[in-house]
C-alpha cells in the first residue's frame, strides 16, 4: 500500500505580472509523490498564501496546515482520495486558503493515480467515453469598440467559432459604451458565431446595472452573461435570471468548493455553472458536474491557466454529452502557454476532447518550471519552515 | 484628509499549540495608521496564509496583496471604510484568504476612525445606546460525562447561567454518549441554567446524524444546536431546521463574508446567526446584524479570540436590545486572557455590554505582544517581502 511521501509547493513567475485579468501570469504548482509515481496540480490561486496554508504552523484542531492531512495518508483508490479530501475539510476548516490548496493538491492525487492505475482521471470518475465539446476562445474586451471588432476577427480567423469577451471596460461605465462593444464584437464574429459575455463580477448585486445590458445582449444574441454578481449574491442572481429570457445567465467560477456552486444552482437560477478545478479541485468539481446534471444546468469549465489545469478542468465533465462546450484560453501569457508540452489542441472542427493517456494525461515541462521558479524562503522563529524545493 | 500611512500584521503564539478547538492560542493582528492615530484588529485566522495575503505580490488585477488596496487611502468618515472594504473585495477577489485579513483591517480601520472622531465604533455604526447582553461561558465538551458534569458546575458557580459545550467528542460517537454528556451538562447547569450545544459542524451535511440527537437535545432543553452542519450546507440546515421544534439551530461562524451569512439566513433556517467580525470584519457583520433583524432572525458574535475580538465582534449589534445574548470565552490559553488590560467584564448579573470608550474601546498590551511574538521572515525573490514589524 503506497503512502504519500512528498508534498512540495512551486511558485512560478513570468517576467512581468501587469495589471490586467489574466491568471495565467504566474502559477502555483503542486507536486506529490506516492510509490514512485509522481502527480501534479495547478491551483488558480495567489502563490504565496497558498505556501503559508501548506506549511504555515497549525493554530489549533480545525486550523492546521494542508500538508498535515496528506503526508503519510495511503493512496491506492478514489475512496483514498475522498477521505483525504474530507481531511483536509475537516482540519483546515477555519484555514481559508486552505480550499485553493486543495484544489491542486486534488488534481495531483487524481493525476498520481491515473498514472498508477494506468487510466485517465474521467474513467476512474466513472465516466466511459469522451465526448466532444465546443472551444471557446476566451479572451478580455478591447479598451474600445474596435479593438474589440479586431479581437473578434482575429479568433474568427483561428477558428473560433464561440468567443467569450470579458473583463476590460466592461462594465464600467455607460451602457451605450457597453452596447457598442457587443455589437463590435457581434459583428467581428458574424451571424452565426457564439457571443458569450463576462462582467466579471462588476455589478457586484446591482440588479438594475445588470438589467440596463439585456437589451445590447439581447440584441447581439449573446448566449450567456456571465458574472453580473459577486458568487455569493444569489438573490440577484435570481431576481436577474427572472429576467434575462433567451440571454442565459452563467456563474460559480468564484465558489471554492461543491455547497457554494450547489447554493447557486438551487438559489440563483443558474443556465451555466462554470466550475475551475484549480479553485475547489476534480473531486469537488464531479460533484457539481453530477448536480448540475439531476438539475438540467449546464455545466462549463472556467480556466485561464495553464493546459494543466485546463486537463483538470475537463475531466470532472469530460462524459457528459449534453454538456458541449468549453473554454480554451487563447490570451495566456508564458507560462500558461509553455508549461505543458503537449497542448490540449483543438481538432479541425474546434472541437476539445479531455485527453486519453492516464492521470490528467499532461505532464509539466521540468525546464520550464525551473525557468519561471521563484526562490521562496519562510522562517518562522529561527526555522526555515519553507524553501523553493528542487524540480 | 489624513491618509493611511502604514499597515502592519502581527504573528503571535502561546508557548504551545495544543490540539484543540481553542482559537486562541495564537494571533494574528492588524495595526494601522493614519494622521498620528493607531486602530487595531484581530483576525481569526490562520497568521502565515494572511501574512501571504497581506503582503505577497499581485497575481493578476482581481488577486493582489490586500495592504495594495489600503495604504494611501483616506480615512476619514463610515464612508472610506465602505470604499475601502469595496476596493479589498473588487482587487483581491481570487485571492481567498483576503477575506480572513479584511476582517482584520476592518476592525483596525473603526477603532482607528473612532478613536479619532472619540466615539465608540457601535455609535459610528448608527446605534444610539448599548443594551446588555447575557454572557454564556463558552467552552469544550469534557472527555467523559463526569467531566462535562464538573465543567458545567464550575460555570455556574462562576455565575455563567448560559453555557455552550461544544467540539470535543460531542458528535464522533454514540447517540447514547451524546445524550450521558447532554444530560451531565444539564444536570450541571441546574434546571433554570441556559444550556447551548455546538457540534462543530461534526456531521457535515449529514441530516439523519443530526436529527439523532434531537431527542437528547429536547430533553435536556437545549436553547440551541450549533453547527450540526459545515456553513453552505443550506439544505441540511434547512431540513433539519424543520425537525428541531424547540430546539433552535444556530449557526454561520465559518461565514467570511454577508452573502454567505445572508444565505444562510435566506435558505437555511437559521433560528440565530453566529458572526464572527475577525472573519469578515465589523462592516460586513453590521450587515448581517441588520439583515437579521429584518428577518427576525437573532444575531449573535462568535469569538474565541482576545478582548480585542470581542469587542470587536460586539460592535455590530450592541444596540440590539433584542439581540441579548452573547459569546463569551472562558477556556481562553494566554495570549487571548491577556492581551488585553482591561478586560470586557460582566456586571453582578452576568451581563455584558460594549465598551463606551471611543474606537474598540479597548487596546492590545504592547509588552503582552511583544512577549509573544513570532519573528517571521519571507524571502521572494532575494527581496525581503516580510519581517516582522516592531511594536
Amino acid at each position: 500500500m503506497p503512502r504519500i511521501d512528498a508534498i512540495d509547493i512551486f511558485y512560478l513567475r513570468g517576467p512581468e505580472i501587469l495589471d490586467i485579468s489574466d491568471n495565467s501570469q504566474d502559477a502555483t504548482l503542486i507536486r506529490i509523490s506516492a510509490g514512485g509515481e509522481v502527480g501534479w496540480g495547478e491551483c488558480d490561486a495567489s502563490p504565496l498564501p497558498s505556501i503559508g496554508a501548506l506549511v504555515g504552523p497549525m493554530s489549533h484542531v480545525a486550523c492546521r496546515p494542508v500538508n498535515d492531512s496528506v503526508l503519510g495518508e495511503a493512496l491506492d483508490n478514489p475512496v483514498d482520495i475522498a477521505r483525504i479530501n474530507q481531511r483536509i475539510k475537516a482540519r483546515s476548516l477555519d484555514l481559508l486558503q486552505a480550499n485553493h490548496v486543495l484544489a491542486g493538491v486534488d488534481t495531483a492525487l487524481w493525476d498520481l493515480l491515473g498514472k498508477r492505475l494506468g487510466e485517465p482521471v474521467w474513467k476512474l470518475l466513472g465516466q466511459k467515453r469522451v465526448t466532444p465539446k465546443r472551444a471557446y476562445g476566451s479572451q478580455l474586451f478591447g479598451d474600445t469598440a474596435q479593438e474589440t471588432l479586431e479581437k473578434a476577427r482575429t479568433q474568427r480567423a483561428k477558428g473560433f467559432v464561440a468567443v467569450k469577451f470579458g473583463w476590460g471596460p466592461f462594465g464600467h461605465g455607460e451602457v451605450a459604451t457597453d452596447a457598442d462593444h457587443l455589437t463590435a464584437a457581434r459583428e467581428g464574429l458574424g451571424e452565426d458565431g457564439i457571443l458569450l459575455v463576462d462582467a466579471g463580477t462588476v455589478w457586484v448585486d446591482d440588479l438594475e446595472a445588470a438589467t440596463a445590458r439585456l437589451d445590447a445582449l439581447r440584441e447581439t444574441e449573446a448566449t450567456w452573461l456571465e458574472e453580473p454578481f459577486v458568487s455569493g449574491a444569489l438573490d440577484a442572481y435570481k431576481a436577474l435570471s427572472e429576467r434575462s429570457g433567451s440571454i442565459g445567465i452563467a456563474g460559480g467560477e468564484g465558489a471554492h468548493e461543491f455547497f457554494m456552486a450547489r447554493a447557486m444552482i438551487d438559489h440563483g437560477g443558474l443556465d451555466f455553472v462554470q466550475i475551475d478545478a484549480g479553485r475547489m479541485g476534480i473531486s469537488e468539481a464531479r460533484r457539481v458536474a453530477e448536480y448540475a446534471t439531476a438539475k438540467d444546468v449546464r455545466f462549463v469549465n472556467h480556466t485561464f491557466n495553464s493546459d494543466l489545469a485546463l486537463s483538470a478542468s475537463l475531466q470532472p465533465f469530460a462524459g457528459n454529452a449534453k454538456d458541449d462546450i468549453c473554454e480554451y484560453p487563447v490570451e495566456r501569457k508564458l507560462i500558461g502557454e509553455s508549461l505543458v508540452k503537449d497542448r490540449i489542441a483543438r481538432d479541425a472542427d474546434g472541437l476539445v476532447c479531455a485527453p486519453e493517456a492516464p492521470g490528467l494525461g499532461v505532464e509539466p515541462d521540468a525546464d520550464v518550471i525551473r525557468r519561471f521558479l521563484v526562490d521562496v524562503e519562510i522562517k518562522v522563529a529561527a526555522e526555515v519552515l519553507y524553501k523553493t524545493p528542487e524540480v
